[in-house]
């Protein structure tokens, strides 16, 4: 017995509750460095949080995932913010959860095409990266520094996310 | 009257006296996420100095310079770092320097390659972002907050980097 998924389309708006797309928001530009530049502003703001915490730039290189693909747990990050840019033009899985009382609820699909990438705010419910269709890079910026910076949670029943509709 | 800069390969060696390349760099690969994704960890430190400072990330769209290209003058962040990682396949220039007294020594050129990033440490001086070939987006992580971030200076010579050769 599993639940089946729904994909959901990546908006600033369904995204809202889990963190921002980062993605070039005509709202956000302002011409810079002579004109030669659009600067889109601010599209998220990292969170480190804790002693001696500091905001880190890695590259998470993940895996493409199979489909069907069995959801069975979620993590968060308490201390930090954690984002996602891909470096290649393929578009992967966003994975998340509200928290109903120190656990994940339902989790949600959203499909971060065109260079999407997202932020997940400190303490959001997500799954781990869900790359699509080919290894791929991702710019990852979240926190590094002392402290637990990772919770776990298995779920009692799966959740089932079909194949992906590229 | 022009002096010509040569164009330097960007590695992390040559680049340090700037910050650091944000490249998948073997020695700092760990296994995460049960074996599907390889965190490249930490290849950069934000820096955000200040009474409110945080670290965001932006997204600038950078229009192709044109060559042989003429460098006037150079800027630098106080108060925090600024990194730039190409969210495409093409190749762009990194044009730095030292300080010398409060002003930049002559400009050194980066051709940073094969999607390499940099990231520049608070108060390097740099010279605005120079894409290559065609309109490109960098993921850029840096400052916001209060207080004065920019200082800019004008050489009082031209220096000259001729035409790119990818």
């Amino acid at each position: 017995m599993s639940i089946r998924l729904p994909v959901e389309k990546l908006t600033p708006e369904a995204f809202a509750p889990f963190g921002t797309v980062i993605a070039p928001d005509p709202a956000r530009a302002k011409s810079i460095n002579g004109g030669t530049t659009t600067r889109f502003h601010a599209l998220a703001t990292c969170e480190a949080l804790g002693t001696d915490a500091e905001v880190i730039i890695n590259i998470f290189r993940g895996s493409p995932r199979r489909f069907p693909y069995q959801v069975d747990m979620m993590e968060r990050h308490p201390l930090g913010s954690q984002s996602f840019s891909p470096l290649s033009p393929r578009p992967f899985l966003v994975v998340v959860a509200e928290d109903h009382g120190g656990t994940p609820a339902k989790p949600r699909v959203f499909l971060a095409e065109n260079g999407e990438g997202i932020n997940y705010r400190a303490n959001v419910w997500h799954h781990p990266l869900m790359a699509l269709g080919e290894t791929s890079d991702f710019l990852v910026v979240d926190r590094g520094g002392p402290g637990d910076n990772l919770e776990e949670y298995i779920y009692p029943a799966l959740f089932t996310i079909e194949e992906i509709d590229l």
